[in-house]
């Protein structure tokens, strides 16, 4: 795979720096595959301009998922919950040159939203909310280029774990995530992920 | 429960406003139980000054959980990670007065970490990644004082969302958790937790 490697000088940041100082730019993370597969893709931060595409894709991975009705973040939440001064995630965009847009019309073509988070056993973390690339785009490494960049983010922020959840019916995403080496915390260890919301949650903050 | 409810400017705190702008000092979240099952304890941010008893009751808990080995977490690490300018965490602390001390002279008796998180379905969440109570205190509401805690200051973060992971073989926690009105994700909608981490993080990362 062709994949063009990060700068030394970004690689060599360590562990003990804040998420802030080794936040990058959007032209910090911009990378390409020339020539994977016949496919010139490229990785990128996202910013505020990509909201509208990151909600129309984020519906779509509802609909694969079979839980589209489940869907309530609208792209002016995306605005303002990624793009305001303290943001509760950060965005990476696959994106290809306009010969190949989609019939539609769309060069933003997949997506991951990620977060920190800490282990109180491990340290420092990142959370992997969602990686997504269409359909048409799939099979010619463009997930792949997604989630390595955001496990170099990660190592760049000084995080030991890159954690995600998968739904266990869905093999072929499973079976992708097996093969980058990451396992299966619920079925190793027996965790089992929990939520309150709604009103449980007021409910709760009643007590 | 006398649990003295968090004042009127606090709980009208609003979706859309930045963790930052809701984030409160310790003396702001601070309320207590005074006559509760006659033990007096209260709840407060954590500060600095917490994270030698913090690492002792991560050790604690994972002593219960049966994998003390796997914390790598130092007292060092929480001071950096949790009270740096960009924290990649926060905690409250569950103390007792003086002369409710244990035997070993310990007045913290109950701590929660939380960082905040983001759904790209349901917005704003709070991740909860520690809920622990030493032995001798258990059964008095502090678990859920703690907790209540988190969903209000979750509330108040413009949080959608309370999410967290429980051990299924854990059943005292399992079912304190269902009786505070939280579901089993894992059980319900077939979500696995997924973990890269270790030498499979830097090869994903080289990719």
């Amino acid at each position: 795979m062709q994949w063009r490697r990060m700068p030394a000088a970004f690689k060599s940041q360590r562990r003990r720096r804040s998420w802030k100082e080794t936040q990058l730019s959007s032209s910090a993370i911009t990378t390409s595959s020339p020539h994977l597969l016949s496919m010139d893709f490229s990785i990128r931060a996202a910013n505020l301009d990509d909201c509208k595409d990151i909600a129309r894709m984020i519906m779509e991975l509802a609909e694969y998922e079979k839980v589209s009705d489940h869907v309530k973040v609208t792209q002016k939440d995306l605005e303002q919950d990624g793009f305001s001064k303290n943001p509760f995630f950060h965005g990476i965009i696959a994106e290809v040159p306009e010969q190949h847009k989609t019939k539609e019309g769309y060069t933003k073509i997949g997506y991951a939203l990620y977060f920190y988070a800490y282990s109180s056993w491990s340290g420092r973390a990142i959370y992997m909310e969602d990686l997504y690339v269409m359909p048409e785009f799939r099979g010619k490494g463009v997930g792949k280029a997604l989630m390595s960049k955001v496990a170099q983010l990660a190592l760049a922020a000084g995080c030991h774990q890159l954690n995600f959840t998968v739904l266990n019916w869905n093999k072929p995403s499973v079976d992708f995530y097996l093969s980058q080496g990451s396992f299966d915390v619920t079925a190793t260890m027996g965790y089992h992920c929990m939520r309150c919301e709604g009103e449980a949650l007021k409910h709760l903050a009643q007590l």
